[in-house]
């Protein structure tokens, strides 16, 4: 008389033991699947942006051969990036999922449990709404290539050069040799100096006596100069360079401007190089600077 | 005896099997609606706007013909734009749906499945904001023409040449070559600089001491003597240049104003030549600009 | 026997396609009548608003017919786009609760299709916030009348002519012919200055030395000299200029202001004026501006 | 046999007709009491503040009887303002409850409904948080009688003459002839300047080298003088004015400063005859002002 | 037999009325009780606050027994508004739960009701928070007791001397005569110029070439002088004066500062009156001021 | 016939007073319990923090007993304010979950209850945040002891000596005698000026021609007299004074910098002292201050 | 006929002991297994950051050995204040479920707690989103190692050295000495100086007339002495210092920029050295600085 008994208590275990391993087995598998899926929708989302190598190459002096390399590797590490984080959002879905629905099976009381999850769900979540930000923002900055490790950018907070990229922050050098650490939800725009061209831009105030068209041609001169050096010419100058004429008629001089197209991030060099140039010109035209 | 016990399994089985066969067929059928609902009512918005063609033609010196395609170019592809996003959010509505709904009638408990999604869901929505934000913003930008590919705008976090719009960004490149990459979502104001006309305004300081008449005729003069050059009427500069005359009594100087409206985007050219011929008049006339 | 059974699946059958039916024709007559009411409530609201028309008086040199056409015409377009927002909410609402209604009465399960939308809703409404607030500063600034095409105001992020006004954004020209997009929910006020009267103020700053009242009285007939003449008098100054007298004693001059009222919008231009005269009329008096 | 069943189907129908026609009725009369109630409140609100007739006193030269009339008559405009305002809340929540009641007595399933209502509800509740902000600080301005039309104020966005005040919005006209649509929610701190009394401040920079007691005495001998005229004693000034003494030892000059207690808004006008009248005495006293 | 059922209907009613009559006395005598608890609360909060009187004792020339009564009045006008605020709080919740019970005694359908009320409180409640906000930060600013009428403070949006408190708003009115109304939810911090004492500080540029010692001395004088005076000492300067020093090497001159404390709200008056006898005392000894 | 009617009424009454009472009693025992809890772990977190002599240390001029004592003072003040809190908060829960159960034992319908606490306190709790937040704030700021009584500190609002710190406000009191209010919750970071030292600093403009040994043998005698002087060394200088040299060759003198450590809150005192020596020997050495 | 009864009231209470006991065992170890976990996961996270090692390279001057110590000990005390976090976190949830069950288990009403719980809890909740905010960055601060004690950073609010980092606060002091408590969650970059390098920048104006090559020689022969002192060369210079040439031609000089890498924290002293051989050299060589 007891058997039956035990077997009205055995048989149910069994069908228990199998619906819960039915359940985990089924969650591995959409965990597997998910997982799978993901990379390759993540893998097709990189080689969609063939732009991204025309952007680079103006942006590094490589053999189309490296660039192609380089474009492939920073392809590869994007889609690890984004694909790993999507994974454990994957993960966590359907493993927790699963867990709950096991412990539902279980006859455990899963209401106190997701009272306490709740309660402190919520209370941390208000809090983490900057670290969602700043994941989301540094997913699209990536999917996008907005900058990588060795751009120069203007992020805002500071401008330097780009010393990491994770999902969450972004690394910089400034010219004092300050590293910043900057949240990627911090960043609403990003000035990139390392993308196809910068400009050289050089004012030159002038006494108002000054003779306009003497000045001009002086400037046009050491401008046309210049461009005809090898050391500058296409290597670092890219277009001849512009004198742009009168850009303001202050209380105090008249201002000239000259402006030079130049290889990415090479603009601060080529100035200088042009105002110690001018200068001299001037001196040697006996013009003198306003003052 | 087995016989009817299992027809009694079979026929819900077969229930079963016809019902969730029927869901996932009527989602896709509603899917195909949707999506072909979307492509009309988006045409259909594109084409409403006729207003486009004529803010276009003052930004492009084409043939009228070509302007007709450049439009129809336009609207074409803002259409595809938005109506791939519409599609996007009618599918994972109806399909969605579709998945809860069969999940349910296979009487796989769905509500673990929905407290995980739903839990991660606001986690992650509050964070979003900040994305759902762009897109609507770069949706309406695009359904308002606000601006294309080659205007010259001011976004207020960097002014520049618009180089790409998506949903998301705009990427402009700025005079110094900085590439910029601004969310559409802080755009708050945009200021397009290649619609219609640009006017240049050029402000002279001459000294108290001189003889306003005098000053206003040689402005003057100056402004006419530019306009009837055929190398800037009409092509350049669209409507007689105008001396607006002192602009203010400052405590250094009176500074007078000229004004010359153009065609899109070539003021500061003008401006500069203005500024040119003026000093050279002045300096003709032996007024002093005010020092 | 199956004739009776084929009934009892008949029959509620019909009663559901008469269900049906009579939800789907309940619901078409509610929101026929709602958009009458919707037309009838939006004409009235316009309609009583007379102090339009005593607004726009100031603002176009136009004979008292033309004006009443103006305020017809404005008055029956803004009853058109409120209308038709406030038709697509109606329709919205009542069609939204009649599909739902139905698929209720189909048994179709409708949990699942409200959490979907549900979550994505909420998903979407975090983002839309600012799209809402749009939508309704800019139906109470077209209820208001706070500005119209052709009005130059002032919206905090640019100044301009206003060229369009919609429910979403408000499109303005500036003075140098930058066209501005200006989303609605960011003007949290507005400065028209095309209504009734605008003032020219003109600062004129004179030694120290100088004659304190033959200069007032100098001042007083440079401004009734331009009141005399017939081509100010009343179609552009509407009010006797006035000398105010000593501004200020600032630490380089004696500053006097001159204060002209005209019509809306001609203000520099009168200001331009005053001082061409005025520094004219110093000059033959020998009284030296500051410097 | 028929009628017993028409019997049962009339009966519940009188049943149901007898219901709603209750609850019609009780609502029309709950809206009807609410009405009076809110009137009663509002009526005696307004007139439990006696201080408006103190605070009125100075701002307009009316004989007491004249202000009674406009206390009596701001009173009662902003009751009515106000109350409406209540009203119209009320019969919202009264005859909601009603329609939703009704239909829940015909049976009509209403959670549809609300879901689609709720849904558009919570969408427009986000960006409406600023219409709700900006009616509870309009009544919260006129219950507290902040300002009224003709007052000049300083609403932080603007400085100018109450045209218009509304529940949403205020409606300035600066001193260029600019109209102002304030948004009532943004206003944060209103100064008014037509309260009570102004104070006009002059402040005279004298040189260094000058005798102190002398110029002391000067600008108060200026002050009296003023003070004795009956143009201006108690009708315009109406305290005796006083010399501060030396306000600033800045690094140009000594600065006095010179201050006047006058009736509203009228200390622009008094400021400029003083800034006169003491140029006029120094110079006639041989002492230099600051250069 | 109609009697029974009579009864039937009667009993029932008769028990619903002593239910609903239980109801509302309870609910009287719990609002009479919260009504008194609060008042204790309240009053005893206040008595807690001896330091009151220690904060008045330099703020106003009164005997102590003046100062008691003040301080009295102050506390009973403080627990009376803050008692007035938690009554209809209490008043709000007692009274609404008990309708609502009564409401669900007599079978009328609440559901409706709070649909109704809940979607309106919530639109409301989220423009209310702002009310709110001011009301919460008003009571605390009065139980700190933080400024009362007649004290001077900087709010900063305005400094004036506060006209009047209330939970809402702080009226003050500033040295022009402008009246300010600052909500006192956008108060985040406030400086009391009437709490114990004030510091005059007066700068004093002398020339690079004076000597030192002698500038310290002279100032050193001029300020003993000063607090030699009875029409000063105690009275309205509290302490001894002090001459700090050279404050500043700036570009232009050696800058001493000499300081003095006063009671409250007097320092720009005594400030003045130094910086007249210290001008004097450097003419006399004939250091040159810088210029 | 009665009784055993009477019985069955009053057994379920003596059923719930029991209930009742248990409740009660229970609700105080655990009450009791809570607080002794916090008491204990609040007593524990202060003694924690031995670090806290080690910071006051440097603050008072006090022997180590009398530091021990004051160390103890204060975080006995500390455990007190802050146990006080929390066992407010254990009270309203306990008490409040106990109310409701025995109500819900009374059958007493708590729902109408809840409903009206719910809707009200959702709309406090909106506007109660802020409230909310300079606790937490007030509570962390005792707890780190970032600053007491005594403390010179720059809370970003105001600058100035510590009067009085609750949970909610931090008491000021700055240089001119203004007392300043501030919320705890708005102040983001705390600067405290009196804990361990400071450090006071002198910038010298010297002129271009100046010889630079000189000037900077010259500024370190000075700094070295002073450090040798018993009044200064140790007891206020703790530290040698430093000369660090040019600081920056501005546009109009060489800037020198000395620098010396002080004890807290007595630099501007050193940085006077060593203006008049710096002033004094240079003088002497005929060097001429930049001018 | 008694036992049978107590059998029946002894039974389900010895099931209810043994499901209790079960609960309270199971949870203790949960929360055992949880708190290993979390040990194993930190440890792990802090070991695969190999590059902290790289980045301490060039902060301190210490032994690859003494290198390695810091960088153990620095990832022990990281993975320990994580990890302790971590561990509460768990602890709560578990404790939380486990006390929910059991007293659902003994038949408590659970509901009356949660919603006192709840109610405070969103009140508390809603103020405590920067608590959580604040905990989260300090957080990421630690596991990305952005700072340590001993760094000097620019955390925005105040620049200094970082004496203590807990996960809400970071402890600074600045130059004077003043200690900053700075909530991390207010901290959105960090500037770190003491990471690989700095660099001292000098910026030498010179007359118009000067000769430009002249200046240039003079100051590369400057940076070249410098840099061949034994004690600056790699010891505090890492990189030969370079005249970057003419930065500025501002309206009053010409401005010269040298720059030189140094050790991190260097660069203000070698900048003054630098500052101080320049003018040295100058004088020397008769070059003007300008004035």
């Amino acid at each position: 008389m007891l058997m039956p008994a035990a077997v009205a208590w055995v048989a149910p275990a069994i069908a228990w033991l199998i619906a819960i391993t039915l359940v985990v087995v089924i969650a591995l598998i959409l965990r597997n699947l998910a997982h799978r899926l993901i990379g390759r929708i993540v893998r097709r989302a990189s080689a969609e942006r063939p732009s991204l190598a025309g952007r680079l190459r103006g942006r590094e002096t490589v053999t189309p051969e490296g660039l192609d390399a380089i474009v492939a590797e920073r392809r590869r590490q994007r889609a690890e990036t984004i694909g790993s984080v999507l994974r454990h959002i994957a993960s966590i879905i359907i493993l927790g999922t699963a867990v709950l629905t096991v412990l539902e099976r279980l006859s455990v009381p899963i209401a106190p449990l997701l009272t306490s999850v709740g309660i402190l769900g919520v209370a941390i979540g208000f809090g983490a709404q900057e670290l969602v930000k700043d994941f989301i923002a540094g997913m699209f900055m990536l999917l996008e290539d907005q900058y990588g490790v060795g751009d120069v950018i203007d992020a805002g907070a500071a401008i330097g050069t780009v010393e990491a990229v994770t999902l969450r922050i972004t690394r910089l050098r400034d010219a004092d040799g300050r590293v910043w650490y900057i949240r990627n939800g911090t960043i609403t725009r990003v000035g990139n100096e390392s993308q196809g061209w910068s400009r050289a831009t050089v004012d030159v105030p002038v006494a108002y006596a000054s003779e306009i068209p003497v000045v001009r041609d002086l400037l046009k001169e050491v401008a046309d100069e210049m461009w005809n050096e090898p050391a500058f010419r296409d290597s670092i100058i890219v277009e001849e360079p512009q004198v742009w004429g009168i850009e303001q008629i202050s209380d105090t001089a008249i201002i000239f401007r000259v402006s030079a197209k130049t290889i990415p991030s090479r603009q601060a060099e080529v100035a200088r190089e042009l105002r110690l140039r001018i200068k001299a010109a001037l001196d040697r035209a006996d013009i003198t600077i306003a003052a």
